[in-house]
């Protein structure tokens, strides 16, 4: 039977995560790594129906994104050297706070300890009500705490280490990147990029000239990025060890526009922002267009790709009421960023964190200017040349070198650093006091009339130099993944124990399940025939000939997500047609043999035009029931 | 004019190499990495063409591989804990000999010290042909030297550091893995992985099991990894982080072929074993079927995949010439290996290693079962149980328990793990002598008649447990990349200036160039209006709308590999036909506007059906010369 509309709950989802996470186990489909050796907090192994569905959403990824908005896809390495973290703020950031148990040296994360703390007083039937709400005020401001609020709470509430009930010491930071050295000598530390973005920005010259020398254009990158985390938990949720889809899309900063947003601008979409999140409201509905005329969101380019991604994880299954975008709060905004809207998907865990949608501001490439000492702007030609003021400062070299000897170089490259803005002020003081004062570098200077001279005139200017802008969409696949995994993953009504995966079929990890009827030499050498015909056709396929029921390898394939069987029985061999069936529906037609790549290629094409139901009145329908099998 | 059949040398393939080279950088394919810092050796970008192209090529292996040889592909973790390394025998033998500078502590590879050493002596006008000979035969043997004699060769030939002249240091072994701690407390020492295949080994059981408990079965995982090579060198060959492409192709000792070896077995390949090397003779043409028959290749499952591997590099436009089979000396042969060839590339370095067949034999498996403790056998049953000889040790408790007490376990423990050939020997030895001695941990155990009872008998066996062997292709994809660079790569005949990237249209990174004959407004924007129809059908392009000539603009998509070019004409305007150009031949049909997207979509298919010819037959030829235009 067909998929039943479902009323999601939070305690429904629950249910089904204990089962689907026994199926992610036994299936093989995502394991802890290093399994045999007792297995390694945050790594994980994906086995070949997880990796395929990952590759599988990668490649969506590419057409939806890089492919479909003619964006440039890049590939930096993973080992970053310390100058580039240290320019993006890595180093001295990048941290959580982390207390130690006094006597074992366990390490816990302050947060999730004082977190812990609050939920089980809130379950504890002697907290009065009044303590709850006390309580559940706290909760909401954990993240927004600093290093000594939490030493203080922890210290305050009489927080033992969990594990031995020992004293635990102050937060202390943690950086939560991993460190190693390049090269033989081990003078070149180095560490694993934290996100893709920083190879996006050191390599932006280049692109930009690949650009012909414009903005805007966007640069994406998808890699795996590394974080040390100090306590990972809830599956892929929080690993030590990540692929990330980043989008750096390089604007000017009065340009934050897109010429397709009237594709998008009609979607209705839950969004969050900070004032009904801190009224403790609930989301609302809104259209994207109403949202930026509003000034909800900061302006229309972060817009547009809020309503690209909102496509993107409704065309992967998830539905569209169980996403919505959150605003960071101004306290919980990244140290760069302008504005910042997460694209959540309700799970079993809550509501995840899934995509970043952020305004970098020109932090990054300005930065990396500053610190590789490399021009990171754009020069844009004005429409009309510009009449500008410019005020020009001329020394008496000879003068100043008699007064100041060497130091004199200090000022004239100070001076020459200086903006119109700066100068005119320098030119007034001179004016109105006939001397300028100024200390540089220790020393002071005081410049006279005889030592330096002060002009002003108009000058037509062509073009000016800026530091582009950044829009950065970041997507953690392995999030996707597992809002992809929850939301399409149900059970068969009336029978508990029959799940089935229903993903997208161009997502699908296999596409095909090929079955004998019976055991029989004739039908598996028909199996073995077909078989050959799917691999020089590129269909993906996994075959069942062990002697158990047909029902049984029917609801075996649905587990596993693959949208469509073959079924090999006695008019295949006098007729050459095979049963096609259908994973959510159940439903059955008779196709000739030799039409299974055909079909089977286009009903799992990216929006593909092709659909099952269109196949029930092209072909035969087969009359089956399915019984339970289990 | 189209590309001319051409006669490689070694000398062409250099001067073509200089301009490849300049090409990669200007047109931002493959810079190094972290260009704005300094530059960091061994570390690549690959900018929006180069990773376009490496993206398709992987895309291309996963159908040539891992979808028609319906392989598993898996993912793992880059980070790989010690035990996983110490068991594959990374942490004491993954190492390259280093020399120091005695006085400035720089480091170089004692290899490359000496083979340049010699180089240099070679091309001494002054070293006699007596010399030379004696020389060549030193250069040869440079790979196997131990570290005592790469040593001798250094200290006796009086080599200092080529840097400063000071003296060197006695070679060291350096380890190339990168390390680094995982978790807060930086207990657990980890390593970037130096192969993808250890992952697949300590999944093997998982992957065992999703296959039914059956071999054969083949697994793939696609990712980078790390050697922190001393020197790294010559582009992408010599890197710190790369990706490998690798097969793990589970099979059991005694039934290495392949069901498809007929699709394989007359191909001609150029292969070239150990005995032709060691005689110094070229490689010779040879069928794979017949390699097998002569066993000049161990088995037909290696020689499958070779041919296998075969087909997919000459797919990718590097022509069968200019690959070779080469087989490793023993001497070279790596610690686990049975069997090893090494696809070599011809290119302008000479011939490079670019894709591993080596027969592994069982033991990575052996040795993650012996340090995990985790069985990593497969079960087989037999056709027909067979009758075995069974030998039965039991022990009169009760007087051994006296005699050694608790010691008495040891024995115990030590005659559980026999086998049957061991219990065999101990029957012999007891029934002729009367006693059996035995030390166990130290103990010196002396049973006799009263202590002990062995009888034998026949017994049914159904089946057998069997570490299966493992054959792995490894694909060195930068390498490969490289190979087809400098093979896909030429000089239109008579204009040097004008160069080609000829790659496959289906490995193409962008498959269309979109240009205006003019930059007029109503010319630009109709290109504006098919950028739009491209994105829509997913169709990856890059237009040019600057003032430079069409020529131009058809020579730099040239260069850039973009196959097929539409050019937007007045005709364009009056009646929607563009210009569709072929990059090799130059040659242009006019086609409706609306049937861009499908043509070009067809054109750029893997094995697509449809080529450019076949236009030159349905569409109107235009009449162009191209003038040379730079």
């Amino acid at each position: 039977m067909q998929r039943p509309a479902e009323q999601y709950t939070k305690e429904k989802l629950l249910i089904k995560k204990k089962k689907l996470d026994d199926v992610l186990k036994q299936r093989n489909i995502v394991v802890q790594a290093y399994e045999i050796y007792g297995g390694i907090a945050g790594l994980y192994d994906m086995g070949p129906l997880g990796c395929a569905l990952k590759q599988n959403i990668l490649q969506f990824w590419r057409k939806h994104f890089t492919t479909y908005e003619n964006l440039f896809e890049v590939e930096g390495p993973i080992l970053t050297p310390k100058c580039v973290l240290e320019a993006s703020g890595h180093t001295a950031k990048f941290s959580d706070y982390m207390v130690k148990d006094m006597k074992n040296g366990c390490c816990y994360r302050a947060d999730h300890i004082l977190k812990t703390f609050y939920e089980k007083q809130m379950e504890d039937p002697k907290t009065s009500e009044q303590e709850k709400e006390h309580l559940e005020a706290q909760m909401k401001v954990i993240d927004n705490l600093s290093k000594e609020e939490l030493g203080a709470a922890i210290k305050n509430n009489g927080i033992k280490a969990p594990d031995s009930g020992n004293d635990l010491s102050d937060p202390v930071p943690f950086n939560l990147m991993f460190a190693t050295d390049i090269g033989p000598v081990g003078d070149l530390k180095a560490f694993l990029r934290p996100e893709t973005a920083q190879g996006i920005f050191t390599m932006f010259k280049r692109n930009l000239e690949y650009n012909g020398g414009k903005v805007p254009f966007g640069v994406t990158q998808i890699g795996n990025v590394f974080r040390n985390e100090i306590a990972p938990r809830n599956g892929l949720l929080r690993v030590r060890e990540f692929t990330l889809a980043e989008i750096e899309y390089f604007v000017l900063p009065d340009k934050k526009t897109h010429k397709n947003f009237a594709d998008v601008e009609n979607l209705n979409v839950q969004l969050y922002p900070r004032e009904l999140q801190l009224a403790d409201k609930e989301a609302e509905l809104m259209t994207l267009k109403q949202a930026v005329a509003d000034n909800v969101i900061n302006s229309q380019l972060l817009a547009y790709f809020m309503g690209r991604t909102y496509k993107f994880l409704t065309e992967l299954g998830i539905p569209g009421e169980h996403i919505r975008f959150r605003q960071h709060l101004k306290t919980e905004m990244a140290h760069y960023a302008k504005d910042c809207w997460d694209a959540e998907i309700r799970m079993s865990y809550g509501w995840v964190e899934c995509v970043g949608h952020a305004d970098r501001g020109d932090y990054d490439l300005s930065n990396h200017a500053r610190c590789s000492k490399v021009d990171q702007s754009v020069y844009i030609t004005f429409d009309e040349p510009k009449e500008v003021c410019e005020v020009t400062i001329t020394f008496n070299k000879g003068a100043l070198g008699k007064k100041y000897r060497k130091d004199s170089q200090k000022l004239f490259a100070y001076v020459e650093k200086l903006n119109e803005t700066e100068k005119e002020a320098i030119m007034k003081e001179f004016e109105a006091n006939g001397v300028w004062k100024i200390t540089v570098e220790n020393i002071n200077f005081e410049l006279k009339k005889e030592d330096m001279k002060i002009t002003s005139g108009m000058k037509k200017v062509h073009g000016e130099s800026i530091i582009p802008h950044v829009i950065e969409p970041s997507f953690g696949i392995g999030r996707v993944l597992t809002g992809v995994l929850e939301h399409c993953f149900w059970l068969r009504e009336g029978d508990e124990n029959r799940s089935v995966l229903s993903v997208p079929a161009a997502i699908a990890p296999v596409k095909l399940g090929i079955f004998p009827l019976l055991t029989k030499p004739e039908f598996t050498s028909k199996v073995s025939e077909i078989e050959g015909v799917c691999q020089r056709g590129f269909v993906s396929f996994k075959s069942n000939t062990t002697a158990v029921a047909i029902g049984k390898k029917y609801s075996q394939a649905d587990e596993a997500g693959i949208p469509f069987a073959i079924t090999v029985d006695h008019k295949t061999l006098s007729e050459n047609t095979v049963t096609l069936r259908d994973r959510d529906t159940m439903k059955q037609v008779r196709v000739p043999e030799d039409k299974i790549v055909e079909l089977v290629t286009a009903l799992s094409q990216f929006h593909s035009i092709l659909k099952f139901e269109d196949l029930l009145k092209t072909y035969p329908v087969e009359e089956v029931k399915e019984v339970k099998e289990n």
